[in-house]
């Protein structure tokens, strides 16, 4: 049986001086580890995507703490559409939890108020996708109820 | 060989007029007809989602026409984020083309203008999900140079 998440993780909107944790998180993985740079200072893309972020409409950055240090991270994304009868979805994207606090249903925790977030927002549907090789992960969304109902594909944009 | 598309098809940004065509496009799927009203009048919550698409950054309807018929649609959606560097993605969803239509490379031509379009919005990926069951736009997506590399989840909210 997993750990019960620690009483005193708090899930909150991440903040600007946040970035440099949720890199270093993003980073502390075996897929991100070859495409971040958690490096100080912080390359000054982190900071542009963060504004991006927080300036164009339907993204929110949530994070878990304990005791002020970020553990655990996501991006909630709010996408109306016409398909469904006008169905709200809500997306998420960039799941993360400290390797050091894996196990403890932080990730439970994030999920749960991404999707309380989402409800509030009107959406109908949460939607992720993770990568084939993340079998752990596929076993963990499965747990919270979500299903592999499609296939995930990608393309890089040349500029 | 799949034709070639007609010379007079045009791919434009939708206009609020579009939205009982391109919902006739939703309808007229597999999976669509199960989940869509294509009445007349169209129901509210359709109108009501076209215009949180145009009000919520990040998000446009491209149509395809010929002869001033929506034969095609499909939406995309920019998403920001600090993941890869602050990789900024393009998704697209709800591509849809008229049943009377198919295999003139019109989808085709509308995933080149929503690739472009993204490119154009600073996206360095390309996105999307289809069901398990759509064989066909598996291939048509791998032909155009996607790779299958997700799973893509899904859960419903309830209310």
């Amino acid at each position: 049986m997993p750990d019960t998440p620690p009483s005193s993780v708090r899930v909150r909107s991440a903040h600007r001086e946040d970035v440099p944790a949720i890199v270093r998180l993003l980073a502390d993985d075996i897929l991100g580890a070859k495409r971040e740079q958690a490096s100080d200072p912080l390359p000054q893309a982190y900071w542009d995507a963060f504004d991006a972020i927080t300036t164009q409409g339907g993204n929110e950055l949530i994070v878990a703490e304990i005791d002020d240090e970020i553990v655990g991270c996501l991006q909630l994304t709010v996408i109306p559409g016409l398909g469904r009868m006008g169905l709200v979805r809500g997306q998420i994207e960039g799941v993360r939890v400290s390797s050091t606090h894996r196990g403890r249903r932080i990730g439970e925790l994030l999920v749960a108020a991404a999707t309380d977030r989402a409800r509030e927002l009107g959406c109908g549907l949460i939607q992720l996708t993770t990568d084939k090789s993340r079998v752990d992960a596929h076993r963990f969304y499965e747990r919270l109820g979500f299903e592999a109902t499609h296939i995930g594909m990608k393309r890089a944009i040349e500029q």
